[in-house]
């Protein structure tokens, strides 16, 4: 997996949370995830199916930022990780996968979008079982981080 | 959302874990998910995108269970969930959805998969994001619990 396919998962999520809460990402730089484990308390996931390729894609939030995302949109901070909070993690994830996914079809790389899963709990990893590489892009911000993971089969 | 769209689910898990793993699950009652949150500490997700639908399904095990499938299919126990555990949990997933998926195809009802992604963290909750009901399926065996959720948009 080049670049090309990463950028817009990157350009998409930072649109996002700046336009829908007011919230700057500084983007680390892309990596191959190994061994390692990126940790988080809060995480949206999406399954990606086309005709050239499948895969996946999550974004995990420390919780501090999932609830100051919360508060900045609604303008009330919820005391913890609730059903909203989880709503919202999900419509992030849809929103981050539709504009990755218009700006990849703009390059000719089709594909459609299963429905988002939430996953809540302290400290929990992620890992995506997929043929091809697995790069993470960490997040750091204001308000706490985020990090967000890209694998396609057979690019 | 009918039993007809769960049944292949749960036949295909039972199948895959009698074959795999000489463990035989017991099915509890399918129930709408509400309010109410299935904890465990493994879990496999994939997402499913048809013509007709799009939907997500997730298997949850507790760790006991995970750990004695890995025992009865390789002949050694892990001390904790670590990644041949997790692998093992994405390749159940892809099997129990890719079983349920010809079920549903013979039916007329076609859908592709996505590559899995597994969870792992104690007690972490799964909330699927879709327009339809979601059902859950309790499971016990000898050595622990599981369950499966699934959810299509649209049906």
């Amino acid at each position: 997996m080049n670049v090309e396919f990463i950028n817009p998962f990157l350009a998409s999520l930072m649109n996002v949370l700046s336009t829908m809460a007011q919230t700057e990402l500084k983007p680390g730089k892309p990596q191959r995830k190994q061994g390692e484990v990126a940790q988080g308390d809060v995480s949206g996931l999406i399954g990606m199916v086309g005709a050239q390729t499948k895969g996946s894609f999550s974004i995990t939030f420390d919780e501090g930022l999932a609830l100051t995302i919360m508060e900045r949109m609604l303008g009330e901070r919820p005391s913890s990780i609730n059903e909203e909070v989880t709503d919202m993690v999900g419509e992030i994830t849809n929103m981050v996968t539709g504009g990755a996914k218009n700006l990849l079809g703009e390059k000719g790389y089709e594909f459609d979008m299963a429905t988002p899963i939430v996953v809540s709990g302290s400290n929990h990893t992620i890992t995506h079982k997929c043929d091809g590489p697995k790069v993470l892009i960490p997040f750091t911000s204001d308000a706490g981080n985020a990090n967000i993971e890209v694998c396609f089969d057979k690019i």
